[in-house]
């Protein structure tokens, strides 16, 4: 029974999303599934998460060929969460229309015994009482949580012991502002970064993100995506992307760090492409290698003056 | 007579503003006077601009002692330019509060002769005509300009021929993609690009800014700065010192211009610490390698997947 590299907590959800592009009705979504999708092109990913009976057999079967252990998952009467939202013309904000929580309601999660002790742990956006409780389950050597802006305002000091165990906090630069109380992102992430263990990182949507441990800082711009037709799922398949990336080669260092948010940048430029995760569900190393390399030229300069 | 590296079209303003951390009155403000001593740390720059008989000697004799050439700069009858702005707590958008032509009403700019055929024109935002006007006048070897949402929208026509005519344009995210009717800022920097000489930057404020020029894409991050007193002038000082970078070397390619937008980055980034000019006014050379050095380390990552 070998120890999983990389497991994630988070929803698996059936999505119905509006954007100027388009419609998709139930589609495959969730913080768990866009995390772990990405995460599988570098390592394998343990998920802890729960469906109901409505939820298609084929994107079990789908995540579980992706290299996915879902042996987490747990199958339940009801239905599946489901979230529907829509975006506007600019793409950069959606707007929720209806929340069903179904079976997430009482969602408590089981944990595989192969999950414990896993080099790396992401809590993607939950209650943060459940990240608590993973955690402690769990006993990562490496540890990551998101969350939102529910949890900030009516679960501050829970979601602040969650900051205070975790290695690393990941959060959108609006829920670093609220969090923080300052709309300065650099003051914010050093504050997050006072918190917990020390690495943080602030995703910033199309402008890319920052990262900040001790003293070093780094930006990762945002891939250029000319033909966003759905940002959903965008910052949990970065995450994914970067801390699968961790996971592939075991390490935990700043410079590593940076790398890893390279590469999820670039797999997150992928998903923005298509309706839930058709825009990465076909791709495979070389698609990632060949945006990769062109990331690299998009941020190098001749250094000296 | 030899001629000059670098001119600019810009105005000469006083100031009023507000911020979260204090209010400055009739300070010393303008695209011309940001944009020229930006520049000033790297090319003489000459400046095309009126002022009135209000205008404080003591700003002129800043200005000269900075290393700028303003024999282009007439002194006339009336009030100088004035402009009143506040910022509210998140310090991304000013909000105008009064803008009073004064002796701009009528400008008619004087070119003196050695400022013709000079190897780099800054045409800053004012009107499209007076643009054109001081474009076809000067004859520059290579030319830039900005503008702003009232001449997209007032002047459309008259923006496009010095879009047609110039050899970069430099515009910030709003612009881009008021200009372009797409809010998808990679289209609006292609399309950008297609119509004029070929070069764009589009600025995002403290996300940066991107660099297109044929198949070339870069972005360069924006310097963090923990405590913007000031955003005024930001993206001003960013193009004197990108474009101030590029005429103290002569070199107009698009290696030089990655290079040179990370010095405009820099710049900016000790323009906003401040009121009006006061966060570069006592900065030198030593100032602009320690942080550029900074920005070089905050975008570099080992590259081997």
């Amino acid at each position: 029974m070998a120890r999983l590299p990389l497991v994630a907590l988070g929803t698996m959800a059936l999505d119905s999303i509006e954007t100027p592009f388009g419609r998709a009705e139930n589609v495959l979504g969730g913080s768990g599934t866009y995390f772990g999708t990405a995460a599988s092109f570098f390592s394998k990913c343990g998920l802890v998460s729960v469906v109901g009976r409505d939820f298609p057999d084929e994107n079990l079967k789908f995540l579980a060929r992706r290299g996915m252990d879902l042996s987490g998952v747990e199958v339940t009467d009801g239905r599946t969460f489901h979230w529907e939202g829509c975006y506007e013309h600019d793409m950069n904000a959606a707007t929720t229309l209806r929340t069903d929580l179904n079976v997430l309601a009482s969602f408590r999660p089981k944990i595989p015994r192969e999950y414990r002790h896993c080099d790396f742990l992401f809590l993607a956006n939950i209650d943060p009482a459940i990240q608590l409780e993973v955690l402690e389950e769990v006993k990562p050597k490496h540890s990551f949580c998101d969350t939102m802006n529910y949890w900030i305002s009516a679960r501050r000091d829970e979601l602040t012991k969650v900051f205070e165990a975790v290695d690393g906090i990941v959060v959108n630069d609006g829920e670093a502002r609220q969090y923080s109380g300052t709309p300065n992102l650099i003051k914010a992430g050093r504050m997050l970064a006072g918190i917990g263990g020390g690495k943080v990182i602030i995703k910033k949507g199309e402008h890319g993100a920052l990262f900040f441990s001790g003293n070093e800082f780094f930006t990762a711009p945002g891939y250029p995506v000319a033909d966003v037709v759905d940002p959903t799922g965008a910052g949990d398949s970065f995450a994914g992307g970067t801390i699968g990336h961790l996971a592939k080669h075991g390490i935990f260092d700043d410079e590593h760090f940076k790398k890893s948010m390279a590469v999820g940048s670039v797999v997150a430029s992928y998903v923005v492409e298509g309706f839930s995760i058709d825009g990465i569900k076909d791709k495979g190393p070389a698609d990632i290698q060949r945006r990769y390399d062109s990331y690299r030229r998009m941020v190098a300069f001749d250094h000296t003056l």
